[in-house]
């Protein structure tokens, strides 16, 4: 960079907090968990989110009334967290090369530790923490502090054969950090997280490069503190890192407005097993041949560890405003979002729930009294009694809008009159608030209700405009029919949300839960409804991930959805740039020699 | 594609137009030529273009005063066209192989065809072609029609040890066509322009699948009478072709409102030296791993040969308004830019030229009597009298509106404000659409100049906001410099313009020529002189190239700009995907075994 040094800002490395450590056995911090209280309410202990601490008398009736079962709050399916974990494989050789360069509070062989950086949050696996096993975990937790450790570590693990596995957020959901059990070299976990500065901010050039342990909400708050954002916010932005979203190609919330993370970062430095791919200049957008640094896109943790990366600067927005329109079914505000998207620059943010996850996210208001009530109670009224709309068909659109006054108020002018021509009626800005703050708490009752003999997953896709009605349909019929085939008890609870738009398209998110008392190996049934889900999914015209990634989860399906030679250019890829395959995850099938 | 087939659009092929036959000596139509008349006018042959037909009196003036030099019209320096052309190499086999499948007409060994397929738009080869010569070109050109075809070519190839060499429009300026002169294969150019329809438009995901030998002045016809533009628009698009433009990841000029190439397709076919890299299903936007499409942008002919892509499309825009701002300075007018991209989403095009470039489009201005004159003479009154403008010092901003009207509004009254406060006066948008139509015909010029002893060319580079005025200051001095030092006759030609805009910096275009009379070798001069100027630019913080790309005419900088890991990478990659360097034209260093 020739910028004149001058020029950069050198932000103060963050402290750290140690009230924002994480539970080891759920989703989250360790400060916040949903519970039952004296009242047989849900409620949400802690005091991080707007819902902690607030009593939430509708949740559990609606669970009991969706799911057509009782939960009982005294009948609960007892954790047996941590199971069995696998003892630590050694190899002297390589634990005394790195003794030379890493200082002894940087390597591990903790048992809880280890079981965590061997995990992501799939059912399957939180389901195995509690109640099975995971056959192979790593062996050992290195945590290095700069490019240089990073780089003697791949030559230790590359001399004394061993496999490394780059951590950042354990926040995947395609057991992308599950260990193979057939792996018979060492498995080091390489956290990354204390690579996690900001290294320097360029305020003359918009542009900031940052460690690939970066975690999500500390970028956002060391950016802010010097008024900016990278615009990056997917719902795992408490946990997740830097180098986790370039690993899986990331998608955030508002990437209409600020773009997905392959448009949010301009460069990438990566070590790898033949050395570092690195750039000496960072410019806008450059025409040099094939650009290496974007096959690290996607690559999770296959190819090299990423260290650092240069991202795009935004200043943060002048106005900021929610909104939520409710239509009278599904239909009508798919078509709202297709002319939307036809006619005008999106809004930031801007989803479309269906009517089970509507009643879902009314169900988990706190409990109203007095002027509050009233109001709920008159917009009940308004949207029912004089709109007609039936309660079982209505469902909700939360939007986001960022960005000059005048540019906000031109957008929401413009969405709405769209809006009201497919029969739209403006709900407020508080009710578009609390439906995207309910993101971030929804990630804690996945794990709350297994304890209630309920287990539920998400899963994504991206389509296009003419194929996506059918492909929702045709997901829930069928997971409904399936699920009665195999008999499960009480109805199963599947839910769609149009989470992000395009110009050709739309990502679709999809919750499913059902309740597993009495029924056998349910994890395992589980996975297999999720597989005939993107069985239908693929059938349908939908891809197999718009973000979440392959993992080892969808890796069987690659060769229905890439051609015989991409796959091939993919193995031969992985075998040129890692020959003996030391960063051995073994995600999308791509192996080494050995195996 | 599951979209029912009832809602894709089948456009009928374009019928052949015999009136845009190309030249074979010079850029462009052969219907249109500069030329100098009875008068001693600079004039332009033909009807094609706005400016065909006219008288430009201030043309040749202003090229004496600025080169300094004499430019006597009946001085030319003759041109030998073609010059020789090597004997086609004979492969017997091949020849045998390919007539199996290809028609008559699809197969051809002629001299001039073979010339041009060898070469594409630097100075040398322009130069070479008429006043020296080229060491190697095509021994046989063919014309694929369909995938199969091109599938057959390559199995054929590699049977018979050919090199195939894809050709779209032939428009590079990066000697990207260039026949390695060591090569000992047969080397066949595949001209994709045969395959070049519109396959279908899918109005409802709003895409189009389109071949890759599609030219982009049919594209843009096609597209529009469906209401559709697919948004990009280089200073090519004449002759350019969509496979071009992915290989060598192309810009265009609207990409503020559209994006560039990479934004703009959403999947490439390709036929590989190992069967097809291709999809069933396009969606908007998916996490799979490695994108390996993403492989092919910027390949320029080495990795395959792409047959089609799938493009989005946007309506055409509602409305669409030229603008011109002219500022005292070009520091006024690039503080406005740098306030204008951090404040506001750009218009779909905005450029500011220096004063040079701002008095050359002046100079090209056809004859004006009566109205126009006087209303000229007003507007210079108006600039130079009332506002103090100092004529050797001003520069223009030519701008682009694209959107629906409220928008264009929304964006003409912002950046006219903006512009105001760095002292710029609106010119109208007469002078702005000028500005843009005279990119068309300035690609004749050079070559018209090289008549009269004038060589001339275009590089480019990005760069962050910071140094891009240094880097344009740092350029022009030391081309100056080493002019001087070579004793050139006359003044050199320097001119600079900044021709896009990203948050993060610019893209810069220069335009380097000088009088080369008398001078020995000029054709090699220049080309010292470009790289001087490249390593100038390298050293002053810009890119390689922003998009034409690098081909082998900067090749030789790649280790300059790219790790020794990446470089390895890349040529791995190479060996993996074409392990016998089927496609053989060698940019980029790229190589097989046998070289």
């Amino acid at each position: 960079m020739l910028t004149t040094k001058d020029s950069l800002i050198y932000p103060e490395p963050l402290r750290p907090n140690t009230e924002d450590a994480e539970s080891e056995d759920v989703w989250g911090f360790r400060d916040t968990r949903f519970s039952i209280n004296q009242k047989g309410h849900a409620t949400l202990l802690g005091r991080r989110y707007e819902l902690s601490g607030k009593e939430l008398p509708r949740l559990l009736p609606w669970i009991r009334e969706t799911l057509g079962i009782e939960l009982d709050p005294h009948d609960t399916f007892p954790s047996s967290f941590p199971t069995y974990i696998p003892p630590p494989q050694e190899n002297l050789a390589f634990h005394c090369a790195i003794k030379k360069f890493l200082r002894p509070d940087q390597i591990s062989c903790e048992d809880r530790a280890r079981l965590r950086h061997g995990h992501g949050q799939t059912q399957e696996e939180m389901f195995a923490i509690k109640y099975d096993r995971l056959a192979r975990t790593p062996d050992l937790i290195v945590s290095p502090e700069s490019e240089a450790e990073v780089t003697r570590l791949i030559e230790a693990a590359k001399i004394h054969d061993v496999s490394l596995v780059p951590y950042g957020g354990g926040t995947n959901v395609t057991d992308a950090l599950r260990c193979e059990a057939g792996e018979t070299r060492m498995i080091v976990s390489v956290d990354m997280r204390r690579m996690n500065r900001v290294l320097w901010i360029d305020p003359l050039n918009q542009m900031a490069c940052i460690e690939a342990g970066a975690v999500g909400r500390d970028i956002m708050m060391q950016l802010a503190g010097h008024g900016y954002t990278m615009g990056h916010e997917p719902d795992s932005v408490e946990f997740s890192t830097l180098g986790g979203w370039i690993a899986t190609n990331a998608s955030g919330m508002k990437k209409n407005k600020y773009g997905n993370i392959e448009d949010l970062v301009l460069d990438v430095t990566v070590a790898t097993a033949n050395g570092k791919l690195e750039r000496a200049t960072c410019v806008p957008r450059e025409s040099i041949g094939t650009d290496l640094r974007r096959l690290m896109f996607g690559s999770e943790g296959t190819l090299g560890i990423i260290t650092s990366a240069i991202v795009k600067l935004f200043p943060l927005p002048e106005a900021q405003r929610y909104g939520s329109i409710l239509f009278p079914d599904f239909e009508s505000g798919f078509a709202f979002m297709t002319e939307m998207t036809a006619k005008m620059a999106p809004p930031a943010s801007i989803r479309l729930v269906d009517n089970t996850q509507f009643q879902f996210s009314q169900s988990l208001k706190p409990g109203s009294s007095g002027w509050r009530a009233r109001k709920s109670a008159m917009e009940r009224f308004f949207v029912i009694k004089i709109k007609k709309f039936d309660p079982d068909k209505m469902v909700a659109c939360t939007l986001v809008f960022e960005g000059s006054h005048s540019e906000v108020a031109q957008q929401e002018k413009a969405v709405y009159e769209i809006a009201a021509r497919h029969r739209g009626v403006k709900a407020g800005s508080e009710n578009g608030r609390k439906g995207y703050q309910l993101t971030y708490s929804i990630a804690y009752i996945r794990d709350f209700l297994m304890n209630y003999y309920i287990i539920a997953e998400s899963f994504e896709t991206s389509v296009g405009w003419a194929d996506a009605l059918p492909l929702i349909a045709n997901v829930k019929q069928r997971l409904a029919a399936e699920s009665r085939r195999r008999n499960l008890p009480g109805k199963p609870f599947i839910t769609a949300r149009v989470t992000q738009v395009y110009r050709t398209g739309v990502a679709v998110y999809f919750y499913f839960g059902f309740y597993f008392k009495g029924v056998d190996r349910p994890s395992e049934v589980y996975l297999e409804l999720e597989n005939i889900a993107r069985e239908e999914i693929l059938r349908s015209g939908g891809s197999l991930s718009h973000h979440h990634g392959v993992g080892k989860l969808r890796q069987a399906y690659l060769p229905q959805v890439m051609s015989a030679t991409a796959l091939k250019w993919k193995q031969e890829l992985k075998n040129s740039v890692d020959p003996t395959n030391v960063f051995g995850v073994g995600n999308q099938h791509l192996t080494g020699p050995r195996m």
